[in-house]
């Protein structure tokens, strides 16, 4: 017996460590690495059509026979302001052709999105044991088809506030994301400014009123910071930015390198890409989108504007035009495979048990 | 023999623990009930008289044998832009009469600020052991001074950066501020955003390059929290927020009152006060002086033309128009002196050798 049986027992694993859902960057490799490992992985599939929900999770099946988890994205679809597309996608346009990274334009009267409410049935047909989301809660019709499949559920909380609604939805763990977590923020509160509250603040916070486990995310990367996490009474660490630079990553070489090599100030928070806002490595397309007096639409409108320009940018491994989502706290652990630097941040924090 | 013996002889203290200095909150019998408690007690005198610097610091003398800290503000002094300067009183004053918060006006031609320079023959004279700084370095000719008198040096870092240029420097410890903490941004390297580093990213990475005691701050304020700074690898925690509700602090009630109800998004980065990013519990003063159109004039200028108004707020107990700094994270411990705080917090820290 040890503190943490209770969490590793109900979601089936053998260390309380989950690799992030990263949208772009995770694999079923990625997920199927961690699950071999007896760590949860966890299959980002938000936004994905039905078709690639089911290939995604069918290729990790293959990969594993462990349970992982698969993370939906639960926000509500926002209408397209036509106009405002236009102006963005004009001047996106004008952006590839200044810097050799043209690429189709969207239609963008037919543009369309898929919801997380089509990929649900998928998850349980396939028996999903685990279901994550973020951007927000599924409405009660979804989320009650999820309980009563039996998956265990995660949300994701950015402030006290946002887990306290969550726990009132009866989720069954709350991720706490920390201000220093690298990617999208999973905050869906409007009512107030964006939090940006550090996991050591948060952490705490969210345990003192909730009687149910806590993941800690943000700034973890190594043994210590594991063990920091454990002190302050999480019951479990979600691990990202330390997984990018991976054999088993889609991220482009220069992605890889730049992360690598990242320190604390490098990345900032924001909306150019998505439209959400996300924490990356500044580069010059940030850059660019915040002085172009345009205003990114929302997500995931902006998301699927700058779509083609990022793939085109990925192809020519260009870091400068595409998203180089990262936390604070760069990789620390210098090891090609997703497998093996787990097992080194298990070593680093004597949990081999 | 234990992890934290070399910190504590070199600051010839007990325990770890540092009381941070914060201007308008700590009185000497603050300091004195942590000196003599076993932790580093620091006297803040950031921006004051030389008179006033030699009777705080006599009168803690008078309340301990102990060795404290003293705590400069190191920045550089600019020049007065009248015109704004008139513009930002004209519109306070305006908002002291809508309020009944009516304070005398400045004299703008007038306005002088002391600088560290005025005051650090006195903390030599006085044989202050220990002398931290925030918001710079202090000059080249007044550090070696200051080292000559054979005072430990701390100085305070809010990015890698920084921390790297202190070392340089040849501080013998680095203050690692988060985001988390209340009061002012220690920041003082000005081509790089402001710094929004959690103290999870912060402190490792600092250590990870300088051999020297890092001492972390932000979001700690009870034994788990302790626990969590010193598995991350931190020599010792600076808790400041924790000490605010307190009978030795000069905070007023309505301040107190606030910040032991307070929650992690509660408070925000504001200039409103003082012209540098501080953290501070929202309220009506800032968001008035944030949609005023008028931008905050340049630390210690704003600083002094919204002093005669914050204390008004203060002589009435109104905390809408008075600077209610705060953390991320609120006091957990509910004692009423700093002394009953501080031991409580070695206990649950099991510091207690």
């Amino acid at each position: 017996m040890n503190r943490f049986d209770s969490i590793t027992q109900k979601l089936q694993i053998q260390y309380p460590i989950v690799q992030a859902p990263m949208l772009g960057v995770t694999t079923p490799e990625m997920v199927a690495a961690i699950a071999n490992e007896g760590g949860l992985g966890s299959l980002p599939v938000g936004g994905l059509s039905p078709e690639k929900t089911t290939e995604l999770i069918q290729k990790t099946k293959q990969l594993t026979q462990r349970p992982f988890a698969v993370n939906l994205f639960a926000h509500a679809i926002p209408e397209v302001d036509l106009a405002k597309a236009s102006q963005m996608q004009d001047f996106l346009v004008g952006l590839g052709k200044k810097y050799g990274l043209e690429f189709p334009e969207l239609h963008l009267e037919t543009l369309s999105f898929y919801s997380y409410k089509t990929q649900i049935d998928i998850l349980i047909a396939e028996q999903i044991p685990i279901v994550s989301f973020t951007f927000g809660i599924p409405d009660d019709e979804w989320l009650q088809k999820l309980k009563a499949s039996g998956a265990i559920l995660i949300g994701t909380a950015t402030c006290l506030e946002e887990a306290l609604l969550l726990d009132q939805k009866g989720v069954d763990m709350i991720t706490a994301q920390g201000i220093e977590a690298g990617g999208h923020r999973g905050t869906f509160l409007e009512t107030i400014p964006l939090p940006q509250v550090g996991v050591m603040a948060l952490v705490p916070q969210i345990m003192n009123r909730i009687g149910k486990p806590v993941l800690a995310s943000g700034a973890i990367n190594d043994g210590k910071t594991i063990k920091a996490a454990f002190a302050m009474g999480a019951s479990a660490v979600q691990i990202g930015t330390a997984f990018i630079a991976t054999t088993e990553s889609l991220a482009i070489p220069a992605y890889q390198q730049a992360v690598l090599t990242a320190k604390d100030t490098d990345s900032q928070l924001t909306l150019a890409f998505s439209g959400r806002w996300a924490r990356g490595l500044q580069n010059q397309f940030m850059t660019e989108v915040e002085h172009s007096g345009f205003t990114p639409l929302p997500y995931p409108i902006q998301n699927s504007l700058t779509t083609a320009l990022r793939q085109k940018a990925q192809q020519l491994n260009k870091g400068d035009f595409t998203n180089l989502w990262s936390g604070q706290s760069a990789p620390k652990i210098h090891l090609p495979d997703c497998a093996a630097i787990f097992r080194e941040l298990i070593r680093q924090a004597e949990l081999t048990y």
